[in-house]
Order: structure tokens, then C-alpha cells, then sequence
């Protein structure tokens, strides 16, 4: 029963699974000949493999020695140039479908700029607001859910409220969203993914996108944290393409509501990349003009490097075409074990996303926790039970992201075979509970 | 006269220079030979030149294709390694005289780091505080002066109210920062270059940083910004090493209260070093909590290309003589010319450092401005009159900071040549007013 991702509960172990009691015995033993294979395996992160990291490896000798020269004479060894390296940002402007003028190329990490947004907007405040956000009684954050845990992690640091709404196909449950923010003006912000959502891989449509762009809000100043982590990470033939928001906003007369983010982490080198932060004129020179006390500027050589190694919009596309080929094979292989064990057991909901790097499995209420426990204890380590919720509690302990992109394939399989025990067990568990 | 730099105001032009009024229409001719020259010269920031830069040149093919793995088999390509690469930071151990433990290497920019410390202050407090400090009703910094204008810019744009206290040649004036920090607890952080300070070239002295780390503070949490930009940035064979605060501090009973920073910004690339940040135990794993929130790890491929690039702190002091053979000339043009053009004229007073970046020129005092615009209208652009001071206003309108690195040597003399003109000229405009 691979599906999109569903904002139902799954049916239950004991309505749908009656006869798994009667497996508990073949499942412990099953499960123990698992745990005796000694294994040692890892699906917790979303990182790269080195593979995947190989295809890169041009940039290790790049920009070249004696090449530091940017377009319009800029060297790029000296300070200088806050908003990035011209010929880099132009590239990523055409995959991100923003104007140049509105992409800055930064350092390392999207994480980062989120990060610095959000205490920038605790600081000072944003265009619109009315005074800094860490001035209001209270700030106060939506989070899709099932979603991604940095994010919530960021929200929890600086004293931020979350308040949860389901996600569905077409991305955030843009009603539940709307509800909300109509009536409570503490509500400054919505993180989404919007291209291959993480963990759920939805990707935000175009009437979805509408609607939170448009939506009235009690808060003057509120912002939609446009995570656009995996934009061209696609996986299959079918290239999602998200709304592009930033227009969308400016078309409904909202032009400050968006904040995008994007980076080549998971393009070119997890650690050593480019991030972007694209939005409206307005918001691109409130974030400068601060960024303009903290830094003297990125580092250029690095963008160099990467506008040399992609020399164009479709030099990227060309090369994430590559890390599809690498990657598809081992999400094929998480949801085909998945539909082989599981299929019909009425014990598990997946979804079979179309890009980006995770899968998230929906299991029997109450034992997303169990499950990653026997899997711990059998030497496969799975990200943490209710990560994909915000103080990682997920009320209905059912959710389990899968990060499948660093393994080698055979570990992926083997792993997944271990997890498809590891969930029938202790499904089998709940129900002779 | 040449001099350590000097607290006490130079003989104003009244006072010692009778004759330079008398000299008025000489110099008026003068200045506009000079303007008539059209010069396009700029003497206004510490930026390295072209031919420093070309020094670490290796780095632009470093690490080399296929050269992505660190000590203890780190792909350096991957995320992670918060704390940076253990073999970069073990050099800069050695250099800045800190346990290995106890420094981190991250990204481009100290002054990223400065001012992601003082925000994280302001967000959560520091060891030690009873608040975050943005809870506090003033937080206030002491600022010695003349320094360093992003100290400032940092200060004004965080809402810190700034005190100033005298440099001298042994760095900043220790009694007044032990008067003022007894008696306010809303004084939290005082501002220093250690070695070879920006602008007035001082090195702390042993005695200083002493009395420093031990005098008593009525905040608890009070911290010393010890900004070591140019630790190793020797202009002559006298290289001055700046006191070990970190340990004096310890030693003193005050652990917690240094916080070092420094860079390889002028060491190798302007835009694209490692920045590095040293402490005590207790403060490193203070600055790491929060940074574990807003990043991944940093970029540890350009601190691999780094390592290989030094091998060890030998190859960073040798490298460093490279540099000091390109700047020493410009430097000594700078006070040559300054001695030739003024000496005895009794209009200026200047430094003549052993290290770093800067010379500071004490003029007349009410003609720093005036001596600015002269030089700007002939076509030399020096950093702003008052830049050296809090909110960019010398109460004497006296102190110039003059920054010879960048220009070829040949302009760093014509330039020095036009601004001892233009100091003549604005000291007997004074005199005749």
C-alpha cells in the first residue's frame, strides 16, 4: 500500500492486522536471527554518499592556480562582494526561478541563513513588523508535520511556540493554515519544503502555494520559511516543479511573505557548498543591510569554484541527473522491501517520493518508538521516533523517517529488510498487548 | 616624531606651530599642484594586495582531486565536525598559544564569529549570566580607543552602549577599564586588538592582560573580546607575542573570561580563510551548543586545503615573512614620508608598528575631517575621520587611520606624500582661522 503520504491515521493493528498475534513467535525468532548478523547500519541522515560526493570531486582542484578573476574584474581572494559572485547567483536565479537581484550566495549552509533570518527578525524585526519579534508576548511558529526536525529545533532555541497542522500531498494543509493565521497575530512564521518535502516528499502545488501567499494574516509581518532544500533533486523521470512562490506572493499583493532557501549541499559537497536566500527586493535588502555588519562578504573562491564546475543552469541539471542514478536504485529498494513485507499487512503506510532524500513510513500507533528500538538493537540506526515533530513528541508515535541517500545499495536492502521486521514485530507486539 | 601612540593630545597648531599660518598660501599652492594630479589612490581599509595574495595561490588547486580525506578517515566533502578539522586547528593552536580542545575553526570571518557571540549573549547569556543579556535593562561595552570601526558597527547595531577608554602602547588603559567594570554591572564585554592593535599597532602587554583578566567586575559575566587579527602579522624581526589571556585568565581565578578570535583572513585570502574562535572549556562548549542549532559543520574542505597548504605553524610563520616583505616597504614609506613631510612640524603625531595593518596619525586636533576631504578632493580616499570611534565621532576630530597594504608601494608614496600636504594644509587653515 505504497501511497502519498497520508494525513489519516492507518488503520490500526488490532482492525487490520488480527492474525499478526498469531505471528508474534515466528516474528521473535525472525527477529533475533536478524539481531545474531551482528549488523551495523545507518538510515538516520539525509547525507550524501561517497559516491554521490564523487561526482564533485573536479571541484577539489578548482577554481585552478592563478584563477581568482571574477566577471567585471572581481578578485575573488579579497573581501568584498556581500551578495555573492554575479555568474554563481545568476545560475542558481534560473533553477530557483528568482531574479538575480533578489538571490544572495552566501556561505555553507541554508541551516544557517534560516537560522540568521529568524534571529535577525528577533532583533530587529522585518519589513511590516511593528516592532523586533523577541518584543512580542509571544512568537509563535506553524510546523507541517510530519517535517523536518532542524527547523523545529531552531523554533525550540530561540523561545519559539510551534503549533502543528497536517501535511498532505500538495504540501502544508493550506486551510489549517489559514485558520490559523487569520485570528492569531502572534503567528510570524511557516516552515515548508516545498519541492520534495522532508520527510513526506510532498511538493507544494501551485494552488496550495496560492493560498498561503494570499491568505490574510492577524500579523502584519508574517513570513513563509521557503526551505527549498531539494529543488532539482529529483529521482525520477517526473520533474516536480514547486510554485514559485516569491512571483506568487508579489502577484497577491504580499510581495514581503516569502523567504526562500536553497543550497548545492546536497548538489556539490554536504559541508563545503553554497547557500542562497532569494525574496522580495524589500526583505533581500533588510537581510543585507545586517549581514552588512556581521560579514565582509562570502566566500567568493568557493562560488567561483562552483560557477566553474556547473557553468550553467544546465550543468546543474545535467549533474543532478547523475546523482539520480545513484540514488533512485536505493529508494527503490526501501519501497520495494517495504511492499514485499509489508504489503496488505494492513501494519504500515510509506510513500514512494518522486525526489529528494527521504521516505517516511507511517507505522501502528504507538510503535514508531518501538520499532526504532529493535532496530537500534539490532544494529540498524534509524532516525529518532517523533524527530519529524516539533520537541520531538509525536502524539501518535507512528511516524519513522528513512534516510536511505548514504548507505551502499546492498546495506539499504539489508537494512530495510531488518526494518520490515523490526516493524511487523512490533506491530505483532501491540496487538497481544 | 614618530611615537608609540599617544594618549595625550599632540601641541595644537597654535601652540607649536606659529609659523605654519605664514606658510598658508605656500601650502594652498601646493594642494592644488596636488588636485591638479587627478590621483585615484585609496588608503582606506586593511585589505591585502594582489601580490599578498598571490602568496597562498596553492590554494586555488588545493586539496586536489581525489584528496578529500582528513585524520582519522574524515571525508571532508560530508557534514559534520562541528569543531572544524583537528589538524588545522592543532597549527593554530600552537600559534595563538591554546589547547587544541579549546579552539574552534569555522568559517570565513572572525567578525561573523564576534558578532554570532555577542547575539548569542544577547539571545541566551553566557556562562555565568543571570539573564541572556538582551534581557538586561543596558548592556554597555567598553570600547578603548582609537579601534577598530566594526567593533562599533557591531555595538550600534545590537543597541550596546559604548564607553571608551585611552589606548596606550601597552594596549588599553588598564585602570580605567578596572574603575569603570567595578562599579557597573551593565558593562559586559571590552573590545580589544591584542597585537598590533587597529589602529595604534600596541601590544598588550603582559602586565595589562594580567590586570585585565583578574580586576574585579560588578557584572559576573563580564567578557574580554581579545580579537586577534593579526596574532602573527610581524612587520620587523621584533615579532611581539600578545600575553596568553586564555590562561592568564584561568590562572587568575576568572576562567570563563576571554574569548579569542582570529583568522587567516591575512594570511591567506581576504574572503576565503578559516576563522577561529578560543576559550575556555566552558565557553567552547557554550559557543558549540548553540552553533550545533545553526549548523552542520563547516566548511572542512577549505581547512584541509588550508592544513596542506601550512603543514605545520613553521609553514604559517615562514609564509607570514613573505607577507611582511611586501608590507614593511609600504609601511616604512608611510612613516618616512610622514617624518620628512612633518617632522618637527609639530602638527602630527603617529605610530610606527611593529605588526599589522595600520598606521594612526594623530593630526591637529578639529582638522581630522578637514584633513580628509582635502585628501578626498585630490583624488585620496582615507577611511573616514572619526571612523576609529564609537558611532564614527572623535570628540577631537584628530586620529586618521591610514591602511597602506593594498595600493602597489609607488601610490602608497604619492598618496602619503598628497596627505602630508593636506595635514600641513588643514593645521595652518587652522591656525589662521
Amino acid at each position: 500500500m505504497s501511497t502519498a503520504p497520508s494525513p489519516e491515521p492507518v488503520p490500526t493493528a488490532a482492525a487490520s492486522a488480527p492474525d499478526l498475534g498469531a505471528r508474534l513467535d515466528d516474528l521473535r525468532r525472525e527477529y533475533a536471527a536478524l539481531q545474531a548478523r551482528g549488523l551495523s547500519l545507518d538510515l538516520t541522515r539525509g547525507k550524501p554518499s561517497a559516491e554521490q560526493l564523487d561526482l564533485s570531486d573536479a571541484l577539489l582542484a578548482l577554481p585552478g592556480e592563478g584563477v581568482h578573476t571574477a566577471e567585471g574584474g572581481t578578485d575573488t581572494r579579497n573581501y568584498g562582494g556581500l551578495a555573492g559572485l554575479p555568474e554563481l547567483r545568476r545560475i542558481f536565479a534560473e533553477l530557483l526561478g528568482v531574479p538575480v537581484e533578489q538571490l544572495l550566495a552566501q556561505g555553507n549552509a541554508s541551516l544557517t541563513l534560516m537560522y540568521d533570518t529568524v534571529v535577525q527578525a528577533l532583533l530587529f524585526g522585518v519589513p511590516g513588523s511593528e516592532r523586533p519579534w523577541s518584543r512580542e508576548e509571544q512568537v509563535t511558529f506553524i510546523c507541517p508535520v510530519p517535517g523536518y526536525d532542524r527547523h523545529f529545533a531552531v523554533c525550540e532555541e530561540l523561545g519559539i511556540r510551534m503549533v502543528t497542522v497536517p501535511m498532505t500531498p500538495d504540501g502544508p494543509d493550506a486551510e489549517a493554515v489559514a485558520a490559523l493565521v487569520a485570528d492569531d497575530p502572534s503567528i510570524k512564521g511557516l516552515w515548508t519544503v516545498p519541492t520534495y518535502g522532508n520527510p513526506d516528499g510532498s511538493v507544494v502545488s501551485e494552488a496550495v502555494a496560492r493560498r498561503l501567499v494570499s491568505m490574510p494574516t492577524a500579523a502584519p509581518d508574517f513570513r513563509i520559511f521557503w526551505d527549498n532544500a531539494y529543488a532539482v533533486h529529483h529521482l525520477t523521470e517526473h520533474e516536480a516543479k514547486s510554485a514559485n512562490a516569491i512571483d506568487l506572493a508579489a502577484e497577491a499583493g504580499n510581495p514581503d511573505r516569502v523567504l526562500m532557501f536553497a543550497s548545492t549541499s546536497k548538489i556539490t559537497f554536504a559541508g563545503s557548498g553554497v547557500a542562497f536566500f532569494a525574496s522580495s527586493p524589500a526583505n533581500v535588502s533588510w537581510f543585507t543591510k545586517h549581514l552588512a555588519i556581521r560579514s565582509i562578504g562570502p566566500d567568493k573562491v568557493n562560488h567561483l569554484r562552483h560557477a566553474m564546475f556547473f557553468g550553467d543552469a544546465d550543468g546543474v541539471r545535467a549533474h543532478m541527473r547523475k546523482h539520480r542514478e545513484i540514488l533512485a536504485p536505493k529508494f527503490s529498494a526501501v519501497t520495494s522491501i517495504l511492499e514485499s513485507r509489508l504489503g496488505g499487512a494492513g501494519v504500515a503506510a510509506w510513500t514512494d517520493p518522486d525526489g529528494g532524500y527521504f521516505v517516511s513510513v507511517d507505522v501502528v500507533p504507538g510503535t514508531a518508538s518501538r520499532v526504532v528500538t529493535l532496530a537500534k538493537e539490532a544494529g540498524i540506526a534509524l532516525t529518532p521516533a517523533g524527530a519529524t515533530f516539533p520537541y520531538g513528541r509525536d502524539p501518535q508515535d507512528r511516524n519513522i523517517r528513512l534516510a536511505p541517500s548514504m548507505p551502499p545499495l546492498e546495506e539499504v536492502q539489508v537494512a530495510m529488510d531488518g526494518v520490515a521486521t523490526c516493524i511487523l514485530l512490533a506491530a505483532a507486539e501491540a496487538a497481544t498487548a
